[in-house]
């Protein structure tokens, strides 16, 4: 029999990609500008011009074997030492290129990562919603997820609730503000308490508790709101980013692991890092696409037509007798189902409306409204979401 | 701590990629035109021109956001398609998509259909000398590597040895022919005789033994010599495929794994395949990466200049007395040394002759030269040869 790990899996695949797949298929049968799909974060906005221009140029004239060929596993010095640069303006800190490796987007970064730190039956805390993936990955490794829910008001973690959650067994604590699903951003005083709580447990046990910071949606953010940088509250942050939202550029898979020099460890865990890379199968980020993020730090996605995209949403829902949580960053939407997230769904779909239940986050009464569409599906989804409504006698 | 598998692996890291960071090392001290690279399998030739016309076409014509954005994670269905297509006419075979995974490489490939397969204990047979990362991502999944060492006389894998080492554990046998590091290219009787031992101890426990073929060299071959398809010689073939060598792309991390429809547990094998891709955090194969390559399918390298390097090297180094393995293919020469390959190794370093012990490959007193360099360098390297010769008094 083929692994029973993976057979496991085949029996209750991912939620979300099975609800994209749905939408490929009701859109070839009720027309693509019928079917509001809002199940998958596949950023609507294309990437920056200067992304293509930079592929172009380097392309045309970059040498034509290394522009292809192989480079350290960790990806190119010149490219590491650039993002090590941009960070430093943009959070004051201390890098260069040895506390960068390049990964194949955060997804990549995360299994390197976890690769790096778990052995068999260590446990590594998320905070509950989050990205169902966290599960696989660090069941790859066979480490033992510990699901520590948010607060139900603000869907912050909350430091008590993670005091009672860590052990002696506890390797790291994986963190995503802007979150995905709530589109929430933990503030400054959320990661300063969360913090204290992992210094006195690592004390306590006379071993590092890591945070691991998924940060996809770092400048995915609205109304000018703070991100902090959790490396500057917790030494023992690793990094984990992507350009796969800030760029637009998820089908590439780009991104990078950031480990700072005063991580408990250090050397071997970069060392084992670049050797995860490697073994992965990963062999390094891919080689191109490497040289274009480096030529596009200061660029960005337009922000303002996700902005744009979250208002109408979430005041259309409002108005309809949909509660939900009020994003400050990604491109998410959480609201709460008035029954059953199930029966939510399912009662959605008949409508046309695709979203995530969520119970796919292990929060059940719950949604996930991926918003990274056009702003004409979202205005045209909002009759769909009326009829809903009405369904649900939320509205009359 | 960190996890003990990772710091065994940082202790013991390969020595294929250590020698390629010497190389660096030392061609910044001597010069690069000084030092005689031949230990990563780089491909020294340019991509065919029309990968980065398709590059430049592609990212000037397709739609941006249909560019960047996340796909399947087995793939464009279109290139799926288009690369089966391209199978069925080189191979007779009766591929569609559904055949197809799109992969991050053979060696993304590879641990796709490992961590599919393979149950913790389940054994996987790799004929030696082989591949050092095949240990690796066997150990990646807990599964336990049995070597079976290849003939002496041919460096081909024997059937009986085979035989013998097949066990009710046996989960799967990985071939790689043209091969890496020998250069030798299977004849069909061997892999006749291959497929006849595994099918009757496939019977015998009632479980299918699987042939994992590595294929990142089958394009690579001289003197017109035929590389056998292997699944049109035994049904229970995966093959994992590579586009690094063949266009000259290893930083671009692309390939594919094909699963023919005949395949014992094909449905759930192609389920769990396609998961494994999201779940180990590849997500999907490069996007821009996989449209090029569907574009370049009847393109290939010049392989003639890796002709005229083998054919340079191998009568050099037979002139100075150093015997080799003639090879059929891959841009590989593997040699004999006189002495201990470690010794072989220490003192070739004092001429800049850097190349790989065979002990890297678990065949000690054997080495390998990956000759996909310029031919000048190959022209260059002979009196540092001549002086390694000399000093090895064998030739005086």
């Amino acid at each position: 029999m083929i692994s029973e790990k993976m057979i496991k899996l085949t029996q209750g695949n991912s939620v979300i990609r099975a609800m994209f797949e749905e939408g490929k298929k009701l859109a070839a049968i009720h027309g693509h500008e019928n079917v509001y799909d809002f199940s998958l974060g596949n950023p609507s906005i294309p990437s920056p011009s200067a992304v293509n221009a930079a592929i172009i140029d380097i392309v045309q004239n970059e040498d034509p074997i290394s522009l292809h060929g192989y480079m350290s596993n960790i990806g190119y010095p010149e490219v590491r030492e650039e993002v090590a640069l941009s960070l430093n303006k943009k959070f004051d800190t201390k890098f260069d290129k040895n506390n960068i490796i390049m990964s194949v987007g955060a997804a990549g970064g995360l299994n390197v990562v976890l690769k790096t730190l778990i052995n068999p039956g260590d446990e590594v805390i998320v905070i509950s919603p989050f990205f169902v993936e966290y599960g696989n990955y660090v069941n790859n490794y066979d480490g033992k997820l510990v699901i520590v829910p948010a607060c139900r008001m603000d869907f912050r973690p909350n430091p008590e609730t993670l005091l009672a959650a860590v052990t002696k067994k506890t390797k790291a604590v994986i963190l995503n503000s802007p979150n995905n699903p709530t589109g929430v951003v933990y503030p400054e005083e959320t990661i300063k308490a969360l913090a204290e709580v992992l210094e006195k447990k690592s004390k306590e046990y006379g071993s590092p508790i890591y945070i691991i910071s998924d940060e996809p949606y770092r400048e995915l953010v609205y109304d000018g709101i703070n991100v902090p940088f959790i490396p500057n509250f917790y030494k023992n942050t690793i990094v984990c980013y992507s350009w796969s939202k800030s760029l637009s550029l998820p089908g590439q898979r780009i991104g990078y692991i950031a480990l700072p020099g005063d991580l408990d460890d250090f050397d071997l865990i970069f060392d084992a890092a670049s050797i995860a890379t490697r073994i992965l199968g990963y062999v390094n980020a891919p080689a191109l696409i490497q040289r274009v993020v480096s030529r596009c730090l200061d660029e960005q996605t337009d922000i303002d037509a996700y902005d744009a995209n979250r208002k109408l949403l979430y005041n259309g829902l409002k108005d309809l007798g949909i509660e939900a949580v009020y994003p400050q960053g990604a491109f998410y939407l959480w609201l709460k189902t008035p029954g059953s997230d199930k029966e939510f769904i399912t009662s959605a779909k008949k409508y046309n409306l695709l979203m995530v239940p969520g119970s796919a986050f292990t929060s059940p009464g719950y949604a996930r409204i991926a918003y990274c569409v056009s702003y004409e599906t979202i205005e045209r989804s909002l009759p769909a979401f009326k009829k809903l409504a009405e369904e649900l006698k939320l509205i009359s």
